[in-house]
């Protein structure tokens, strides 16, 4: 007792008492039994087998360090962006990134704007670096209050965040929101703007904000993964844009360059390689997609219209607890932002015959729960 | 211009003209060439053959996000320690670890204690936590004054950092500097040993500090990592063993547990069982590096005695200039701290051709310069 006392003490206030959260949890009945993965926003579909053959060859090489600037796959960003590879750089997942971001911009109690709803590593990072932090209420259909952001931006806040098409409501923002948050927050605050659903959003239509972005005053990140679109949550890859080689020198010191895996730039070259499989991957998204949208129409369920591969349901019931009778059916799914309260549930693109599985399964526990 | 000014008011002052450290840049002209990379502290042996199976199979899982709190392979560490394993989290190499441990104890300028000879990237983390930190010079053999540390302790010091083996200087503590610095770092301030290079230390018959850190009343985090004795620098993973779940904790917000990529675990459930591979490795290092230090005593330069898998030695001659020589040549060597002052190179451990070549230029070079 007396030295769980003083560990303590060792911590700084914000790492105090701050308990563990751990999404990626697999319990001990789901070892080994078939069981549906739709909670946590993956890819159903394995790695294109070009990227598992490019991870065989490398595999034999991770005795070494890579270089962390990853130079072929800079190059290649760099030409698809005209953006120069020294403001590019590296993540063990966009993930990593997002932390990097609050650390090189914002110290103890600085401010940070934030939309009220977003992924909870968000609240995990507004706390790694002490923010006091200002959430803006969504909009009533669940988007970014892009105009309320703006005005709620003080003296004291160094980070603005926005994210485009946002986790968990897989809603995007349009291209006149898009250029308001890049013209108009100020030039001494840093406009940090997560994409890490952008090719699903760029394939339904919507806006690049790269190209908005670039013709912004003040300082700006942009973030994007391979975790998503291209099958690779595993392999812990994501990247940032960045306004200058300055700011993208600030995030490699705070990353290191040691942070990327041997085999992620060889993975993800012939990723981007199989144009093929990434259209298989979004197309058959969409298609799943849209059945689990035609069931809630026909059931009379509300959900936020997301362009990406998750969806947010209104289910009209306790959502803590028809997430628990789908587990105990081996399906596993989500609420919004993992809360127990309310009555939304967020659910993630699945194989054909999971979205039936929890399609039959929805209307079944939603059967029971009623009455 | 006004452009890269407003982006640099926009970091937080220790993030600013930060510049970049790359050690793992592969120049233009080594690519595809036959190049002896003895600069990085690396095996020289390609992982396991067990190791590159199993991340074959795992390959094929990369679409998922994997259990960051990696509960075999946890399991596995908690049974050798017998530490519970809520105790033991896990980072992208424990490089990841470093900068959480400053992160969750050291607030903007409060105070570390740290020797002045370590690894570079440390002062990229003392940067990072923007700390006040006070280097204790190392003793005239190039080991760590632990006497000294422990009385620069002041009301503002946070974290005290230890190393053992030490990178660079290869130097291990003996069992009663491990005591003491266990036993007399205060309470309230946490300790911190690094042992990245803790599979050649015992090898080479050296303690195992975890089991005095265990009676430690104060926190503690000793870390630990796969990069070294396994061959596996390019996974990235490390761990931390944490005096308190609460500790543990603390590491992992910093960290989240989205940081441990999906092929580590298993690779390095396959590496910890190939006992074969892994005696082969620290053999075969143990025998060039004594054909190094051999090779030295015959040519009459002093060099730091290394228990580890890399040597500093000193050439008598400018090291910036006798390290770009032997690069010219295709082998890339270092510097302790990567500095191009002094007369003291480093290097790792090679193949035996890979040594003996080393050994023949370095013979060569220093006639020439000599001269």
């Amino acid at each position: 007792m007396v030295k769980e006392q003083s560990d303590k003490s060792a911590l700084r206030d914000n790492f105090r008492d701050v308990g563990f959260w751990n999404p990626t949890q697999i319990l001990p009945h789901e070892i080994g039994a078939v069981i549906h993965r739709m909670d946590l926003n993956e890819c159903p579909h394995p790695p294109s087998p070009r990227v598992v053959e490019a991870i065989k060859l490398a595999a034999n090489d991770l005795n070494r360090y890579p270089d962390g600037t990853c130079p072929e796959l800079a190059e290649r960003l760099s030409e698809q962006s005209k953006l120069p590879k020294e403001q590019i750089c590296f993540g063990g997942g966009s993930t990593q990134l997002l932390t990097s971001i609050a650390e090189i911009t914002v110290g103890p109690n600085e401010n940070i704007v934030s939309p009220e709803i977003v992924w909870r590593r968000f609240q995990g990072v507004y706390r790694v670096v002490a923010a006091d932090v200002t959430f803006v209420p969504n909009k009533d259909n669940g988007g970014i209050a892009v105009d309320q952001l703006i005005k709620s931006i003080n003296n004291q806040t160094k980070l603005l965040v926005v994210l485009t098409p946002n986790n968990p409501t897989g809603l995007m923002l349009s291209e006149e929101e898009i250029y308001t948050v890049c013209h108009e927050t100020p030039e001494n605050v840093m406009l940090f703007i997560d994409e890490a659903y952008y090719e699903f959003a760029l394939f339904a239509g919507g806006v690049d904000a790269l190209s908005i972005l670039k013709n912004r005053k003040g300082p700006w990140v942009l973030t994007r993964t391979f975790s998503k679109a291209y099958a690779l949550a595993g392999l812990r890859l994501g990247y940032a844009f960045c306004s200058s080689e300055e700011v993208a020198n600030a995030l490699r010191l705070a990353t290191s360059t040691f942070n990327v895996n041997g085999v992620a730039e060889k993975a993800v070259l012939a990723a981007l390689d199989d144009t093929e499989y990434t259209k298989f991957i979004l197309e058959s998204n969409a298609l799943e997609m849209s059945k689990i949208k035609t069931k809630c129409q026909e059931l009379g369920l509300k959900y936020m219209d997301s362009v990406t591969n998750f969806i947010s349901i209104d289910v009209g019931v306790p959502n803590g607890e028809l997430v628990q009778k789908m587990r105990d059916r081996g399906i596993r799914i989500s609420t919004p932002g993992y809360e127990q309260t309310g009555t939304f549930i967020r659910v993630s693109s699945g194989l054909p015959e999971e979205t039936s599985n929890f399609l039959i399964a929805l209307e079944e526990i939603l059967g029971e729960m009623r009455n």
